[in-house]
């Protein structure tokens, strides 16, 4: 069982750092309280006796050696970045979960024949820098690390400068590490666990996602003396692009679901008619053909929107995940963890994006979830019990032994 | 007749201040880019052998002396401040051309009984700090200096620090100048003067406008692992009432517009669902009734939309300005200066606010308007012909001087 008082409070603590205006945490990637963050972790992970990698995105590797070094190993972690209004357990959970394992198998002198490895990957979030999952992407395969480095924020900041200037970009290159498996423990960031008294999600699958930036182009215009005919309004056609995302995720019901969450005006003066809008649609579903159908049609119809009001229009995709089915042997080895202990679960999918998906690509990989206090997150009031917080821990502590071998 | 040239090239020597990214200019009020525009304006001023005086608003007057200095005086001018991605003209033609007249009076040696000041009004644009029309609404005594020194920038930075800062904040009381009559030049900002071939337009009348600041309160939550009925999206909230601004406005024509310049989206970021959106509604019409139903509508609708979606809704007037009817000796001294002149004109309303509008509160006033290109404003792209521009000064010069009398 591991210590769940030392697990809560290295949370508590660490959420001193980038602290948010209501509770939460504003510790964005790539930022100074990243970089914070950041030191933080590796000064618990040095005293837990663990060596650290950095490789050149960032992505930070914890290493507890193993009886026989040469083994594969296994891998716990998630990511310390979050949301500019984010809440203290997103990502956090998975990445001190995983030191307060090794914590407890330091505590008990327990030995394992895998080396174990505790991971932070760098931009998970992708707020700052889209597309989300970026690092733990570019480690699978799935980007080029040129990709990574390039990717801009809203000040136009690049992704490679900003690892750089905040002093974490490592010499190990990114990715082809042995890999035996990883468990990511997260929050569930959504209502179901709570509503059905489960201590435990049991992940199986995760949803896909498209992430599409569509740029509309008009004429930025006096909002007075402007006739109504003569307007080429790129904020009339957001909306209405808006209220279409809506319906085409209503239309897929159950199981989707499609929202804007990022929104640019141009030049955003209230006496100009907006001239140019950039905006990203996001729609998931665990089911590839609603998600697929989704995006096409909002590329069919938006189209028709935009050339109604006389607008230009660019779709591009910039976020992109297929629906993940997690390593059946993982996900049994979760299911057996916490049957062993007498928790309540259930089998769950996962409704937002994370590491653990993309490193499916490369390795056998499953996620434990525990409950969020009215299924809310990417928000400071983003809140989790200790006790759930435990027992996800003695969960991952019981799945990685197993994988590990004692 | 004044010198066109001369007019053209002290109007791009300003347009090099504060430049935009695409030709025009982004000299917004009380920046750093302002207070150079204001020196060289007052440096122009000197050399004509103008006084300046500036009051507690940063307004400035630079008066030509009258045979008569007790003798109301006769004022001209417009405003420097521009859009952050304004036009070379808006505002800026009417403080330049109000100069070029005094030093036509000054070539020629011309005398006039009363005295002439060429005036800068501060903060007409109202993008930075709303409402448009500052500076002369406290002059005009429809704000009080408190309430001006109080508006708040998107960072939050004072109006009246901001003047401080910048080193434009005089001592003289803002208001009580005796005032013979003002006359303001301006480029119409839309497309009527051009497409009927008149080179001026007689300004009979101004619209009003309300702005509505718009707050919509949400939960932000999770994009992907929120179910669909769990949301509660303000940014779905401003798609719907940006829609039912433009149909209002729909429904008032002729002689209405609507619509929505300027948005901010909470915490905006992509996988976020909007948990607040704060926007401001500009409607105009030169029909008080019509102006006042849109109004009336907005806050009878919106409130529907937001409880359809369980969203919080808050609508605050943030701007405002009644139909004007300008005073019909000024009117006639235009009519009159144009017809002398033989140029091509006719009657017009105002589609924007403009300081005249509110010092005909407290002085006989009027317009002149010149056309530009495609009734462009607001735009970097915004364009006069020099032709134009020296009509419109020169029918300002014969107007003025019916009024200061030689
Ligand atoms: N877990 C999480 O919030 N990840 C960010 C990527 C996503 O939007 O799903
Ligand atoms: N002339 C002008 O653009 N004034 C700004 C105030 C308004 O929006 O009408």
């Amino acid at each position: 069982q591991i210590n769940s008082d030392r697990l809560w409070d290295s949370i508590h603590e660490l959420a001193k750092i980038g602290p948010g205006v209501r509770g939460g945490s504003n510790r964005q990637t790539l930022t100074d309280a990243d970089a914070q963050g950041r030191a933080l972790f590796k000064s618990w992970c040095d005293a837990a006796g663990m060596t650290m990698g950095v490789d050149k995105l960032g992505n930070m590797f914890a290493r507890r050696e193993g009886e026989d070094p040469s083994l594969p190993p296994v891998y716990m972690g998630s990511h310390l970045d979050t949301q500019p209004t984010g809440g203290r357990y997103d990502g956090v959970l998975g990445v001190l979960g995983g030191l307060e394992v090794i914590r407890t198998l330091n505590d008990l002198n327990v030995k394992t024949r895998h080396p174990i490895v505790v991971v932070n990957w760098t931009n998970e979030e992708g707020t700052r820098f889209a597309p989300a999952m970026l690092a733990s992407g570019v480690f699978a395969g799935v980007h080029d690390l040129d990709f990574a480095y390039a990717r801009t924020d809203a000040e136009g900041k690049k992704f490679g400068e900003e690892l750089e200037r905040i002093g974490w970009k490592g010499e190990e290159p990114v990715g082809n590490r042995p890999m035996k498996a990883m468990f990511e423990l997260h929050i569930e960031q959504g209502p179901i666990l709570e509503a059905e008294g489960k201590d435990i999600g049991v992940v199986t699958h995760g949803q896909g996602l498209w992430w599409l930036q569509v740029t509309l182009t008009g004429k930025d215009a006096h909002t007075g003396s402007t006739p109504m005919a003569m307007r080429v309004n790129a904020g009339l056609g957001m909306a209405r692009i808006t209220e279409l995302v809506h319906t085409i995720a209503m239309d897929h019901q159950p199981g989707a679901v499609g929202a804007i969450g990022h929104v640019e005006v141009y030049p955003n003066s209230r006496n100009v008619i907006p001239g140019k809008t950039v905006f990203t649609v996001d729609f998931r579903s665990p089911d590839q053909e609603k998600l697929d159908a989704m995006r096409a049609r909002l590329e069919a119809e938006a189209p028709k929107i935009a050339a109604d009001l006389g607008l230009g229009i660019e779709i591009e995709p910039t976020g992109h995940f297929d629906v993940v089915t997690f390593d059946p042997g993982c996900v049994s080895a979760v299911r057996k963890a916490a049957e062993s202990l007498g928790y309540s679960h259930m089998d769950i999918i996962s409704g937002a994006g994370h590491d653990a998906c993309w490193i499916k690509k490369v390795a056998p990989t499953s996620m434990i979830m525990c409950p969020c206090v009215d299924g809310l997150s990417h928000n400071e009031d983003e809140e989790i019990s200790q006790e759930w917080a435990a027992k996800g821990t003695n969960v991952l502590l019981r799945a990685v032994l197993e994988t590990a071998e004692i």
